[in-house]
């Protein structure tokens, strides 16, 4: 069994159930008497490179667990993507701190950088031991039946459009909320479980896994606006036309990217007030209403999955676990063993690092523009206890009297 | 006392307890012996003109109650304003239907359509009781300490700015969110409800109390960022420059009004988007990022106010008593009557009809951009149970060792 300094970090996007891994980590670490300090960098790497740790072994456990149920990442988060000389550089530090296990928390350009780091380590024949920690609220890790912060995610995407819904058929026209998700639909598709009656919205789901045109838009919106007299719409903010140009980029007068190389989407209107300019104007629909939900997805405070917030923590304890008694780097991956229950597994670094999981076609209806009863049957369990429930007046029309 | 059948509708936009007024009614009306039916009429006053009613006598107390926890206007709303031929119309229908109670549920639009009829139903000499139920998240009603539907968006806007302030802490840079309210600021303030260490966002407050000028503001985001490396920042929709111009439609291609002459403001992402564009650009800050929390923070179900819920309830319930034991139309107000108590006043509808009220000066602080203790003290205890909190990790950093 290894023992020594341990370092954890968080990287990329924050989630609700960040720090519940962090803490896991942390707990775990601190159970075994060989483990004489576990650090924290604050930043991810750049926090390493940086020598910003904190001694996370003089925590108390009541603090750790009050951090845990708090969202976003405690330690910091960063975008920064290591290349050779920054690895070198993380070399550094954690030989002059003798730091030997390192616990990344984060996607898969996340798992990318422990992919690399583990890579420069081995080369260097310095002894680290590697662990990517998954959090995404895209759920689109490879190898994982789902990953943590997904959860929570859905359920306050599913909130807003069951709420939203009710809201438009109060005041009827056409709604349209664009959600997160670059290439993958699962977070938008989760719109979908906000629904309870048959006329309910989103009557519309437009993922990144299918190609948009404005035109097949325009007459979907138009179809449902005539039957049901509204028409709620649930958008992903990574839809792209037949040649894979995001909507969003179409518009943007300046197109701003991360060291991934990854196009700046949220944070902007601009979608959404697209989408809506073109309805008012092809459609003459007077009521149209956009809603660009933002960072209110993954960072509203009390709209936690309490299966989320669990196996956030277990990913974290699960790999203390494979790095004190394996003997191998890897990503910690969720697999679903029952209706419901998960098992963890240690995936190899490559199997997860900078690939993404898209939409099976199961989960996607024949239309396009809906999911199918199996998505439902994938999310629900997952969206935890106490999920809101929206009901109707069931009263009898009194007969009019003047009819006019 | 008087008896016979009641009718109840519901005006605007749509609130979080809004049904918990109507139910208040209905429960309350239905213990009245005399009282022989409880109708609601669909989509407000002109579900009246219409003759769409559903009989709300014959609906059970279970169903009544999970309807009240369910957010939106459940009979449906409308933006319609009732002029005198509108008026002749409602007062034709209610006589046809032996209609003697008119409860309405709304905001001051809603008042002053409670005025109209009332004023035009005296003129007729037809015998009505008309009372105005109040329900605004803008808290903007004349008389009341504070109006239903305020305390739970007050709830979801002060859960998200200390969402978004961990968010910004964890990857630092610009945040920016656009909270509704054409000329209070209430519910803009109550981001500051979300803070709770001493360098927590927001750390600048616009109101629509008082000007906005972008040379200002450029200034005040300048100097948060060289202080503490980011910024959050919370915006009214209605905010406006010294000429009175709401900045929002400075931009508007084509500005949209609805029947009451109020200029369109959510629903469109554009004031976030020009905010942070000029904060781009003036600052050459980087992570600029604007959310408009648009239409999820009056529909977002499952952010509810115990104590709103509550009030919302007796509100409906006190209107059918004043109605029964009084004999005067009016307005109920909410009066706070100890730390924290409520009491229930009938107002005439003259003085609150049409009516707005803004924000007290003892509620904004000197600076302008931020509110005084007092607006804490006074929006706290509307905030309700339960409210998640946000926590830190304390542990000591460590020593560098290359301290390069």
């Amino acid at each position: 069994m290894s023992s020594g300094k341990i370092l954890v970090a968080q990287g990329g996007g924050p989630t609700a159930v960040i720090n519940q891994s962090l803490v896991g980590v942390v707990r775990e670490a601190r159970r075994f008497p060989g483990v004489t300090r576990v650090y924290g960098a604050l930043h991810g790497v750049r926090g390493i490179v940086n020598e910003d740790f904190l001694d996370l072994t003089q925590e108390t456990d009541h603090n750790l667990e009050l951090v845990a149920a708090t969202p976003s990442s405690c330690l910091g988060s960063t975008r920064d993507k290591p290349d050779v000389d920054y690895c070198e550089r993380i070399f550094d530090v954690l030989r002059a701190h003798q730091i030997e296990h390192f616990f990344y928390i984060g996607g898969n350009d996340s798992a990318d950088t422990v992919r690399i780091v583990s890579a420069a380590a081995r080369q260097a024949g310095y002894p680290l031991r590697c662990i990517h920690i998954p959090k995404t609220i895209d759920n689109d890790l490879a190898g994982s039946d789902h990953t943590p912060g997904f959860p929570s995610a859905a359920r306050f995407v599913a909130q807003a459009f069951a709420g939203a819904n009710l809201d438009n058929a109060a005041l009827p026209g056409v709604y349209l909320g664009v959600v997160m998700g670059r290439h993958a639909g699962f977070l938008t598709a989760a719109a979908a479980l906000g629904r309870k009656f048959p006329d309910d919205g989103p009557h519309l789901i437009y993922l990144p896994e299918r190609s948009f045109a404005m035109e097949r838009f325009l007459a979907d919106v138009k179809a449902v606006h005539e039957r049901l007299g509204r028409c709620v719409i649930a958008v992903s903010e990574g839809i792209h036309d037949a040649a894979g140009a995001p909507i969003a980029t179409l518009l943007a007068k300046e197109v701003e990217r991360d060291q991934h190389g990854n196009v700046q989407l949220s944070g902007s209107g601009a979608l959404a007030d697209l989408l809506c300019d073109t309805i008012k104007t092809g459609l003459g629909i007077k009521r149209v209403r956009g809603d660009t939900f933002g960072y209110l997805q993954r960072s509203f405070i009390g709209c936690v999955s309490d299966v989320d917030a669990r196996e956030a923590r277990e990913v974290g304890e699960k790999a203390v676990q494979y790095a004190m008694w394996g003997d191998a780097d890897g990503s910690i991956a969720i697999r679903r063993s029952g209706a419901y229950a998960v098992d963890y597994a240690l995936l190899a670094l490559d199997a997860v690092a900078g690939k993404t999981r898209t939409m099976e076609d199961a989960f996607i209806s024949e239309s396009g523009t809906d999911v199918t009863d199996a998505y439902g049957a994938y999310l629900r369990p997952l969206l935890g206890a106490g999920m809101p429930d929206a009901y109707r007046l069931r009263a009898a029309r009194v007969a009019k009297v003047l009819g006019r």
